[in-house]
């Protein structure tokens, strides 16, 4: 049984090794953010970095700044600072674009790596962008592309000498279920297929080791566990054998291997960069960059030991004090199969979780009806899933979320 | 004879009714800034804009600045404030992801709409991301597919049966040399081809009519004359006409019709939203907005006007001041085919640019031997464009431009 005191709470954030990181961010007050999976928080230094990009870098330095300040190399030094966050070298991750357009060019860069494989494989209920895109992707290939999405539990079966690539998400974006990344690698690579990994809900959370896994492709979110900023850019990573043959159809300025030598044709260069396309976003490259300085000196093990203890611990509060409301844990219990969020499902999830923001606890509804809790190490303490939990509890209890003004939905959800 | 002399210019400042918004950007102290075409300088307004996004809308609202903050509808918000300066409809344009991105995105769509047609022609000497991706387009649609550059003296000659799409940037990046929107797209819509435009060095620099010329789809940059910051998303326009047949293949979420309702199957937007991929990057997005202020009040004709004899001047004075250095004109005198800029062929280009900035007016330089200036009448005046030429003058009379530290070249040049 796991302690749920709030005795017990209090202790364990008095000997928390990561509770001197909650500094590096500027938090609201009086809230409980629960919601680091879906939009960081704002980190300490992001708004004096942009000050100083807007103020010195654009406004005094101009042009010049492409040298001086190193924006040119801002795709490729932020890919290798979240490089070690996800088990790669530091030359095989860049920073660009969003997560969707890079999953369209790794998934093409991975169809180019296997011609005469037309299946993309998938899983439903993957986050919809993953599988948008990759309808997308295989119906430009033509009528002999397919992307098939099987459950999880039917993938190896699902391989087979057709399999282009499998695409999945390594931690499910509503359930939390994780995948054994290393299994799930062996599987395709077995079945000669390449193997393409989505972090957006991992990197920055739980440990990831890419290169351990022999994966092939990833990408990831700059805006979730990173806290790069509202729409910050995304990353991608490129196993080393692949990174001077991949060829992916974005063959864009910033792709060619000598973009100021403006000539007509492209000729890729022989690095990550091959990925790129256009003109690295600098701004929000900059806010990403400063933000991953709340990351310095922490490694992932210790982060993944806390999300995994703040995880149990409000599991074991939702079915003490809420499973008598109805509202049912869809995420695993088992912290070795489970990412760093955990999502309960809740008939009127949407006003209650309206109700509970209302109070100050802050998580997210996703269609049809979870409630999704998202527990980040470095600015979070074992009260505050407390103190969370006992507000949630009075919302239900009360039914304070039956007042109209939590039933009105916005444009997002 | 346009007349050069500096009394003329302060005179022609002193009676300009641009003069005014000068005060709306913040430039840097003892400096001529003629690269507004490459990377405008900060409008006043964008910093602060950024600190409240950063300070209110992310750090405390968070999550709810989706809707509070109208996240969700920059992209739409920015499009239709761009729409007016390029004679499109509100509904027509749509902010997002870079140039190269969008020139994927809309001549996939072009070729769509125009099946059995495999061939897309541009010009050599485009610019380089131009040819780029439709090269990477092309490679990607199939053997059958073929990006053919033709001179622009040779296009109408080269359009046939077969023609899926024209790709043409508007005002030549080097040159400046501007094509007649109107007859080139009737041109190609005779041929049955749709025609697509590159804003990149038109927009809010030169009046465009899309609409007028009844062009199908369009991109262009938002960190050129528009002021949005080194590496602004870009924006896109489709035709009203093909707004709910048009269908691109990054088909990313924020182009479904219901991205909140999270489900597998993708449903393009019935509108200009099906353009879009991934997550808006909000903090360049702001930068963006605010920086379109900049052009409150101001019609495009008025811009033109100025543009027009600031270039008119530069020329006029580079003939008087500097051929007899061999610095040669290579943009069009006739100001109805010429853009917002002017280039200078000239050896050792790229020395006596560095010598030019360091004196403080700044141009660019452009493989192999072109010196490019930009004139931006919201923040230039007359007299600006004369102390340039002055300085140019007196670097390649004294020859200060054989200094070593103006040889070594930069990553970026």
């Amino acid at each position: 049984m796991i302690p749920t005191s709030l005795d017990w709470c209090r202790a364990q954030d008095a000997a928390d090794p990561l509770a001197h990181c909650r500094d590096r961010f500027d938090l609201p007050e009086s809230t409980i953010y629960l919601d680091g999976n879906s939009l960081g928080p704002l980190p300490r230094g992001v708004a004096e970095r942009l000050a100083h990009v807007v103020a010195s870098e654009w406004r005094t330095d101009l042009i010049k700044s492409w040298n001086t300040a190193g924006w040119v190399d801002l795709p490729r030094r932020i890919g290798a600072r979240i490089a070690p966050m996800i088990g790669a070298k530091p030359h095989e991750v860049v920073m660009a674009d969003s997560t969707s357009v890079n999953l369209f060019k790794v998934a093409a860069a991975a169809c180019r790596l296997n011609p005469g494989r037309t299946e993309i494989i998938s899983e439903p209920g993957n986050f919809p962008t993953d599988l948008y895109m990759m309808q997308g992707l295989t119906d430009f290939l033509g009528p002999d592309y397919v992307l098939k999405t099987v459950p999880r539990g039917e993938i190896m079966d699902a391989l087979g000498p057709n399999t282009a690539a499998v695409l999945l998400t390594h931690v499910h974006y509503v359930t939390a279920d994780m995948y054994d990344m290393q299994a799930v690698t062996d599987l395709a690579h077995k079945a000669g297929a390449m193997m393409i990994w989505d972090l957006s809900h991992s990197a920055g959370a739980v440990p990831v080791d890419l290169n351990g896994a022999n994966a092939d492709f990833a990408v990831g979110c700059g805006y979730k566990y990173l806290n790069g900023g509202p729409g910050a850019p995304a990353f991608l990573y490129v196993a080393e054998r692949h990174l001077e043959v991949a060829r992916q159809p974005l063959s864009g300025w910033f792709g060619h291997k000598a973009p100021f030598d403006f000539v007509d044709d492209f000729t890729p260069a022989a690095d990550i960069r091959r990925m790129l396309v256009g003109t690295p976003p600098v701004l929000g490259a900059s806010a990403l960059d400063a933000a991953l300085d709340a990351f310095t000196g922490v490694d992932m093990e210790t982060i993944r030991r806390k999300s995994v203890a703040l995880g149990d611990l409000f599991i074991a509060l939702s079915r003490e004090r809420l499973a008598r409301f109805g509202l049912e844990c869809v995420t695993p219990e088992n912290p070795r199969v489970r990412g760093s969020h955990v999502s309960l499902r809740c008939d009127n999830g949407y006003a209650v979780m309206q109700a509970l923001i209302d109070r100050g606890v802050i998580g997210d509804f996703r269609a049809p009806d979870h409630m999704r809790f998202g527990f980040t190490p470095l600015y979070l303490g074992f009260e505050d899933i407390y103190r969370a939990v006992e507000i949630l509890e009075d919302i239900l209890a009360r039914e304070t979320w039956r007042d109209a003004r939590y039933q009105t939905r916005g444009a997002v959800t």
